[in-house]
């Protein structure tokens, strides 16, 4: 884009920056960032607007879009609200994904985490409208229903893996019913046609979405939904352990569990009796936990919870980029990963 | 500690925000904040002026610790630079710390995630630099040494979870020699004379750390250091389970694995044999990974790495809280974390 001066170092081709002008012209960051964007309400002398200028011309430096925005004045930040990125691997994939996108766009992510505690939550907004952010995502952990917090009233905002029914809030939030069905029809085409479905105890959107597209799926195979086949158990290794016993009484030779903590459980049960999966059972998982999934021995089949989509869509959605009128819930597809325990072919 | 008005929810003991009073005046949050906080350099009527004070007054409103850094100009951010949040369910914790204890402190926690990409984290580091942020925090997501990125040396920073040899920077890390120790130690206490370690093969300060905390361990027990017991594998659970082979051949009674990665597979090794966790083979681990540690089957005994510690000692050290002198590396504790895989006491 731009030769490189010696404020690089040789070799590089990386974009000039304002370190790089500052350190030639040998002034601070901040009097380049006045110079290099016109600012003239700062007191500089004009021997060191015009080292500084020449610097920039001879390094080639350009302002980038964050420094475009912080120098016209309006909003650099977007606000991204978290209930739990501590508790879950996930809510970092969905920081992730907001903040590669709001950066392309010229915004600064200001993350909170509030842990639910409501206290926290009212005092992290109110900091960041304090701070003029351009808007909130407000993103809760696991997939859910909430009200909208009364402190985000006032905001541009957009639910992330959250929605609330009956509100003019938008959401990005995973597509649990086609990712059920995706699940279900990997075992299907497996030639499987007693196919379980170990689904969790918890009420959420994951349980009736995933359960939706379970029966689409059979429904779409021809196979009549027999209800004896979905078991309910806790969402962890624990329940995926416990649930076999139930499991080894249904004749089924392949099972769709909630997700892979209950999945890795239940390979446990079927190894201590001598079993082996795929062969004696096909199982296929939901989240895509890489720390898990890929690990098990069978490396796991699974379906992926979209998580750095749901951020970096959600930016996209607040910043009008995607367009969506008020209310609107976009569902983002859980793709199928391939892997071992659920046959070879997609 | 004060009233709470009708511009809270009745019967909330909620600390009453700007929100409130802005609700109550029937203003913006932004000219509560101005009149709050006594700025007289914003235009504002006299009878404006006036009906917020009125609002503060009746609801009792005190300006919190961040209101109140913003409104002396003083910097309100801390920023954190970190390589690899996405990848790994550790980076959330250190964040979480950081924002905790940054918070206690009235500022506001600016995370970007680099990738370890350099040219992204040269932007963030100026993007911080920006924003007059009072200090950075600068961590890597797994413990290692770096070179200290020139864009940092112009700030006050502090390193997490990194280190830099001769430089000055001031870093906080774990102790992965005590850590290996108390990893050690409850083998030992619990009768293992041939306890085996199987390390990584990535060289690290937790490969080096890790083994002379086992020797340290073994040499108070007054047992001689066996070279031929230590074995290096990748640390995952491919490794782990490939580990068991050569493991088998060293009558260890007790093993202390480099991650619980690395036990996961080695309890699947064990269990293909027929074998049982602890009374055929007492297994610890390293890390305390919840999504894994917890819920194998015995529940894992490890060593936790103190993510969160990390993040909130880092804080303390940028603010002078916890003072350190250039150059100063502060090593954090790695608490045991009893399960049932090595015997039941600690």
């Amino acid at each position: 884009m731009h030769s490189t001066g010696s404020g690089v170092e040789p070799g590089s081709s990386a974009p000039v920056t304002l370190h790089d002008v500052a350190r030639r012209a040998g002034v601070s960051v901040a009097t380049v960032s006045y110079v290099a964007n016109g600012r003239t309400n700062v007191r500089l002398s004009d021997a060191t607007r015009r080292r500084v200028q020449a610097a920039i011309d001879e390094l080639g430096y350009r302002p980038n879009a964050l420094a475009k925005n912080l120098v016209k004045g309006t909003s650099t930040f977007i606000g991204l609200v978290a209930d739990g990125v501590a508790t879950t691997p996930f809510a970092g994939q969905i920081i992730h994904g907001a903040q590669d996108e709001a950066w392309r766009h010229g915004f600064v992510l200001l993350v909170a985490n509030t842990d639910a505690d409501l206290q926290v939550e009212r005092e992290a907004i109110e900091m960041m409208l304090e701070h003029q952010v351009r808007g909130i995502l407000y993103s809760t952990w696991y997939h859910r229903e909430i009200s909208v917090p009364a402190s985000l009233l006032q905001a541009e905002m957009v639910l992330v893996n959250c929605y609330a029914p009956g509100s003019a809030a938008r959401a990005v939030v995973p597509d649990e019913v086609q990712g059920g069905r995706t699940a279900t029809e990997q075992l299907l085409r497996q030639g499987h046609r007693r196919v379980a479905f170990v689904n969790t105890t918890w009420e959420s959107p994951a349980r009736t979405g995933r359960l939706a597209g379970y029966r689409q799926a059979l429904a779409a195979a021809g196979i009549e939904f027999d209800p004896t086949l979905v078991i309910d158990a806790e969402p962890n290794q624990e329940g995926g352990y416990g649930a076999y016993e139930r499991l080894s009484r249904l004749d089924a030779t392949g099972v769709f569990c909630h997700n892979d903590r209950v999945a890795m459980g239940l390979y446990d049960a079927v190894r201590v009796r001598g079993l082996k999966v795929p062969a004696d059972l096909a199982i296929v998982g939901f989240d895509n936990q890489e720390v898990i999934a890929a690990h098990l021995r069978p490396p796991l089949t699974t379906v992926q919870l979209p998580h750095y989509e749901l951020g970096a869509t959600s930016v996209r959605v607040l910043l009008g980029l995607d367009p969506a009128p008020p209310g609107e819930i976009t569902r983002l597809a859980c793709p199928l990963v391939l892997r071992e325990s659920a046959g070879a072919d997609g």
